[in-house]
């Protein structure tokens, strides 16, 4: 479920003395203990607007419902199914802060006033008209909000896409003009890698907003791009909390310098990568522009790129999700009776990240070089102005990832 | 949770070629295999509209979770919490229909236009606004329509109680000029009593409205009382079937004749009963307008009312519903110190209802000798019209049933 990348219209708020708007996710509201302790949290931290996700779990018991009678996402029912889980935890959330004497006002999509388009199970923020939770907010309300969900312009319930209650957070906050979001999860913050695969990961203070983007695009699950590209746009502080431990967490910050004197802030892997090669003779309509047009009418993303020769015929190599493999290679298929296609599932993404790289020669370099002084071959590379990312193997991302966080993560 | 039994104001729609409204219970959607069976029902059957409960146990489901945290039902997020069972059926119906080839229409009460007062947990029915219904219809949709849920003037989810699905599929009937209205559930119609107390209980194929209201209020679970009253009020033919047999059901009739030539169609037992006496010595307040006037405001119903003397003082006696009976007893010690109260909860009241009775003399006397041959005390008496009543001890009710029914039912 690839995100749009437009950025959505928000109503700015003339009332500029609200509080942090925050964002439970599904671990933190997982069970009615762990309900309880949230609500402990908003009776001592006093947000202004709490946003949150389903209860761990009930989002995949409601797919797999649904699932055993028809698998289709892109129909409004599917919308309809997965939003009741996040309406279950307002619920409960109202509840639990009710019996500590706080009003809430539990808030849905149609009625928080959260318009999207009408992409059902992939659905875009268009705006967050912010007048009914300023409303409760005037009438000393606490507005409990389900995430993940919107509403088109003439009612129907739409979701997200998984991860999309971070998003709606932040769209949130810019809605009703607050300054901060704070992004309550089951982890203590953004880590400089994956801690399951390199030991030596720790938390990232601060961050940079570009380069939690590439981190996060890269495959750091923490945060959901898009809430990251809005806090960003609206100048929001974004911040991402542990529930359940008192860690301060790291902080997104504008900051265009290397936060703490280091060229790599973080090291992303990600491993749902598929690679594609194509080639196609005598075949004038087998260009870059048609097959990526083609590729993204059916809603695939392609990451890396490459363009070669193969025996004087046009080779294409591509990166894209694993998840839409199937769908990449029937399509080209069916286009290009003639083409000549490779797909290798066993393929990673390794990236190192720095806003530092811009003012620093040599990081891809240094890159290459720790990576063949451990034997691990380059497939593809991409470059962006504080990202280099390399195809490598899979069954090698652990060893690169130690290797390169040994290689530019200080030690503290 | 009473009904409020004032009628609510329906929209009535111009276009009176409208199909029947179909409703489909809990235990009819109480597992992916029995929403298949509903959706294979509809495509064979082609109603206008369905309406859905959640599936079963999914309502106890989600407020034993809230009374985990707090036993509140009279707030919105309550209201919210249960709302989502009743979505979650929506959506899989929908899903269901849509694969047999039939576009649904999955909606909610805001978009269905199901307009509620604000009495959480048990909220009225005003109005159903049929436009979106309607117009769903035009584009050649299928409606699939939450039952059990409105929506506020000012957008908030309303839960209308218990059984309040069958009250709603009438409503949205009314609301969209359908001539019919079929409940769909586990049974295969009215019984002329409880089959589980009495094995000689058959169907009654055609029920008179007011004959079905005084089963229903008696104790006869197969229909909320609401729905019947809107369904008569509207002249909608209401019928009750079996969605796991063929058989034709229990149609409810405008006819005020004896239909099958009985004079009693059926007869209901109630055991969630509790009958409080009450006396008051040296107190002026203590009269039947103040003490039922008090009860009236803590929202407690009174069955059966009865008005003597003992020892020179007014001697109050009256039943209520048992879940009541502790705030009964609570609000009328609080609101008269010197009161002397009993109560006893080991009664159940046994009515015979028929509209045959309206022009048949002696039936009341048929009743009590009967009861009386059979060795069973009289506790109160109540008629109407088409009623006679006795609350009788619980232990009794199994014998009184089928004493009755042999004396009263024809067997066929």
């Amino acid at each position: 479920m690839q995100e749009n990348t437009a950025i959505p219209i928000i109503s700015q708020s003339k009332n500029q003395t609200v509080g942090p708007v925050f964002k439970f996710g599904g671990t933190s509201m997982g069970s009615i203990e762990r309900i309880e302790h949230v609500a402990d949290l908003c009776l001592k931290l006093k947000p202004s607007a709490i946003v949150v996700s389903a209860m761990s779990g009930e989002t995949n018991r409601l797919i797999s419902l649904a699932n055993k009678i028809l698998e289709r996402i892109d129909v409004p029912e599917y919308d309809m199914l997965v939003a009741s889980g996040e309406q279950v935890s307002v619920s409960l959330l109202s509840l639990a802060l009710r019996k500590r004497g706080i009003a809430p006002m539990p808030m849905l999509a149609p009625t928080a006033g959260i318009l999207t388009d009408a992409q059902f199970s992939r659905a875009n923020i268009l705006q967050v008209k912010g007048e009914a939770i300023k409303e409760a907010l005037d009438k000393g309300l606490l507005p409990v909000i389900a995430g993940f969900q919107g509403v088109t312009e003439d009612g129907q319930l739409t979701s997200l896409g998984r991860g999309g209650s971070d998003t709606s957070a932040v769209a949130i906050a810019a809605g009703i003009g607050a300054k901060e979001c704070i992004i309550y999860t089951d982890v203590d913050g953004v880590f400089t890698t994956d801690p399951r695969i390199c030991s030596a990961a720790r938390i990232i203070r601060k961050i940079n907003y570009e380069e939690m983007l590439e981190m996060a695009s890269q495959g750091s699950k923490v945060l959901h791009i898009r809430s990251v590209q809005l806090a960003a746009k609206w100048g929001i502080r974004l911040v991402v909390k542990n529930t359940f431990s008192n860690d301060e967490g790291t902080e997104m910050s504008t900051i265009d310098e290397p936060i703490e004197g280091e060229i790599v802030s973080g090291i992303a892997a990600s491993q749902n990568e598929a690679w594609i090669q194509a080639t196609c003779a005598n075949t004038p309509q087998f260009n870059l522009s048609n097959v990526f047009d083609l590729l993204a009418k059916k809603g695939i993303n392609v990451d890396i790129i490459n363009q070669g020769e193969h025996n004087s015929s046009l080779k294409i190599s591509f990166t894209i999700t694993q998840t839409d493999s199937n769908l990449a290679m029937e399509t080209l298929k069916k286009e290009f009776p003639n083409i000549s296609l490779t797909l290798r599932e066993d393929v990673a993404k390794i990236s190192i990240v720095g806003v530092g790289m811009r003012t620093h020669a040599g990081v891809a370099a240094r890159m290459f070089k720790t990576l063949a002084n451990n034997g691990i071959e380059i497939l593809l590379v991409t470059t962006s102005e504080i990202k280099v990312g390399c195809l490598i193997l899979r069954d090698k991302v652990s060893l690169a990832v130690n290797a390169l966080h040994e290689e530019f993560i200080p030690k503290t």
